[in-house]
């Protein structure tokens, strides 16, 4: 708290006083141990007293080891609860031996100070205090998951990132500090809109590109868009998270199967769909990409006009109305196909404002980066502008300017193909270290010519969810799409460690 | 577009063919003017031929015109539409030259090359090229702006930011590159936790908390946890902001007017409110602080049990159920409170897990890294847990553990300082100029006390309409919220631009 009302009291100096408060938190743990006290100068200026008495307090403080020091850091709060046995001075004195040891310059404190702490049977476990206050919604590391979609760590371009940091925050600054309009910043808009043109066959213009930090963001503003009174459908099997989102998002949502070349117009009629997410250049997780007939067989179905029961006639009368059926063209990794020709996007074969095209840099740059975008019609364009512009854009300019910069000046070209190299490498050992182990025998790789993903048909002898639970034994983590059928996500995995996980899966299917 | 399909043509060459396509690209504006090509050896690959090929067709191109390039720079396309009577060759000289004036060490090329155009009104214009291609949703710029809540550029923390952001990048690269959990980094919730504490008087755990990207996302996550049933209330006059959020979501909403001390309960009642977004600490616009006996009756009102009229029985039946009723604290610029004793928040004082605490660091860092947060109640962090966790957290890695570090180092706390001393410096300034000038006659400050706005009421000869419209002649920009008052925010105004504002404010009231 360290908000404590001080009084002048005969007999009972100040210090004594903010000694005793201080004393008290820290024994009824309002104050963590190992927690940073304020500097003396602040804490004085904050209680309207002398540095003096802030001193005198912390001394005594000290003096009984309810708190510690590191020399030029400040004071912390001693562990006082977890040492029971234990005098607090001389595990003070433990702590800053342990601190120089570590931190031989002084540099810094390290945040990760490890505590013996007794769990509830009793045993002694190394415990960081962190975990003690937290909840257990920290990811569980595996030495390869392969249901992961995150990125290589090895493959982000730090250095260059870094660079382009360190200038803009020296020579951009105001530019830093202007609130970005609220469909993005219009540097990185234009980057955008030049780096589909170029790459991607896709002719747009920054005014019509909505910038947000992931899918969720985009969904929602999409949602408000369109309505929340139509039918959304999902691609089934498809990506989940989709599904989830307009669940809770309380709007009307269908799954709609595949067939081998995707969605299937027919079953959006017979299921009433208005709004379809979907991902035709590489179906997520079947990998299926679907051909451009099938395309135009989609925007056909968009296009229809809808049949509406009439109420008031109170017969079945039916009337047409203008179509509002829109297709949500999820493009997610359409750079890392890695063969085969660029297929023509849904968005760009499209004459009539019924596709919104969706992307995101979590796949190709870094999944902790969260910048996404869509490309939105001009009729919804315009009515972004009118309704919904007061919203502000959910990524600070700082990373906006960043990613601009690093689209203009050609890097993320590169890196692109950097990207490339390394899957179609990791790609390759993958399939070498499959059809070369045991499983090779009684195996089947599907779909392995697009994305960063396939799928594995092994033809186990033992149920999925025994290999599953044997995989996660040797700390691998694999999912079934179907009976049989595991989607192989590598993006994740490091190189160096694919011969070892495959060895690992193959020990888990015999 | 640049992919194209090239052909082995006798007598055509590869050549010639790449040329004719880019030319015509260019020709027909598909190419924007000054817009970069890509690299020889990317093109090459790309297109699977030879560097030559394209470095014959980048020459014929360069030798006619159609682009330009800039020493260790590579290629750019031409304004050939803009340049009717002039030669283009002409034109890339003049630019090369000025190129290098600007840039005399080459080290990167300004994007902000300007362009002479011709309007609809037949006159020469200078434009940056990008204006032409981008809608009107870039923010004009006043010379003072009494309505915006941005902060003042010169404020931040620049060199602090840069430094850990530098560390971080090189040091912590595998922490970066690790999703945050879906309530957000465990060493920001760690570090927010700990200030509230220390600072704030609020006792939470990092479990509690949920880390969002402004207002909108927050939002959007409270309606899926609380409800899209529930009637929302927000203050009249408030933060136009939420009601329109609420709007656009889709959820009832209705406005509860003020009286001095902020929300009247009886209202909330009347108008049959579940959850009431409020700002108890500081209310915008009126600056009102909600004194402590109000909050312990908008406490009760959380409280009570509802009435339900149970339609089985088809009679006035009513029966009381469980109270779904909850209190969002907004507490938005709590930091800023310049003089008088801190009040505790209403989530301080709650007992039973109605107050959903709020705060933002837009307001105490900058408005344009959006970071904002909410700690939840205990049955609603479980809930949270249990249906939202397959969201992703919207801010991306490299800025949440930035603003770890800075907080945990303490500099969020020097930082909060020095911007309370500079806002107490503005507001100081601001109040001797008003009092100084001839509206100091017929003028008076309310709520001065608090936050970073306050109320000033001119008793004006004139208009409001007229008066706003004299201002923004003059560059200033101001809004009134009822008759007369008019709300002065002076968080973005610089300090030396203060006195010459205000003189302008007197201009335009006589």
């Amino acid at each position: 708290m360290l908000s404590y009302t001080l009084e002048e009291i005969k007999g009972w100096p100040l210090y004594e006083q903010l000694y005793q408060h201080i004393k008290e938190d820290i024994m009824e743990h309002r104050l963590y141990p190992d927690s940073p006290l304020p500097s003396k100068r602040s804490l004085a200026k904050q209680l309207n007293i002398s540095i003096t008495t802030v001193e005198n307090a912390y001394n005594q403080l000290l003096s009984e080891g309810y708190i510690y020091s590191f020399p030029r850091e400040g004071f912390y709060v001693s562990d006082v609860s977890q040492t029971p046995g234990m005098a607090i001075r001389e595990e003070n004195l433990a702590k800053q031996a342990e601190y120089k040891r570590i931190h031989p310059d002084n540099s810094k404190r390290s945040s990760a100070t490890k505590t013996l702490v007794i769990d509830n049977k009793g045993m002694i476990q190394e415990k960081s205090f962190k975990d003690m206050y937290l909840g257990a919604d920290d990811h569980k590391e595996f030495f390869a998951d392969f249901t992961s979609n995150a990125t290589d760590p090895n493959t982000f371009p730090f250095s260059t990132w870094a660079k382009i940091n360190r200038e803009i925050l020296s020579t951009e600054q105001l530019k830093l500090m202007t609130n970005s309009p609220s469909k993005g910043l219009v540097e990185l808009r234009f980057a955008i809109a030049e780096y589909l043109r170029e790459f991607r066959g896709i002719d747009t213009f920054p005014d019509n590109i909505v910038v947000g930090a992931g899918t969720e963001t985009l969904y929602s503003i999409l949602i408000q868009l369109l309505g929340y009174d139509k039918v959304y459908g999902t691609e089934d099997p498809g990506y989940e998270k989709i599904a989830k989102l307009l669940e809770v998002s309380n709007v009307k949502n269908v799954k709609v199967p595949l067939d081998h070349d995707g969605i299937v117009p027919r079953d959006l009629r017979y299921k009433g769909v208005n709004v379809i997410h979907c991902t035709p250049s590489h179906h997520f997780p079947t990998g299926i990409t679907t051909p451009i007939g099938r395309r135009q067989e989609l925007l056909k179905w968009a296009n229809e006009d809808d049949y509406h029961f009439d109420k008031k006639r109170q017969s079945v009368f039916l009337k047409t109305i203008a179509s509002d059926k829109y297709i949500i063209e999820d493009d997610y990794d359409s750079e890392f196909r890695l063969s085969g020709l660029p297929i023509p996007s849904l968005f760009s074969i499209d004459n009539n404002e019924k596709v919104i095209y969706m992307n995101t840099f979590t796949k190709s740059l870094a999944s902790t980066i969260r910048i996404s975008y869509m490309i939105l019609p001009d009729h919804l364009r315009d009515k972004y502008n009118e309704t919904l512009s007061f919203c502000s854009c959910p990524v600070s300019t700082f990373e906006q300017l960043t990613l601009a910069r690093f689209i203009e000046r050609r890097f993320y070209e590169k890196h692109i193909n950097r990207m490339r190299n390394s899957s179609r490498k990791k790609r390759d050992l993958l399939m070498k270290s499959i059809k070369n182990s045991v499983i090779g025998n009684f195996s089947e790789i599907r779909e392995e010519q697009s994305g960063l993903h396939f799928i594995l048909d092994i033809a186990l002898g033992i149920s999925d969810e025994t290999f599953i639970k044997r995989c996660l034994d040797k700390d691998i983590k694999i999912k079934a799409i179907s009976r049989n059928n595991f989607m192989i996500n590598y993006s994740s995995i490091p190189l160096d460690r694919i011969e070892e996980a495959v060895r690992r899966l193959a020990e888990c299917a015999l």
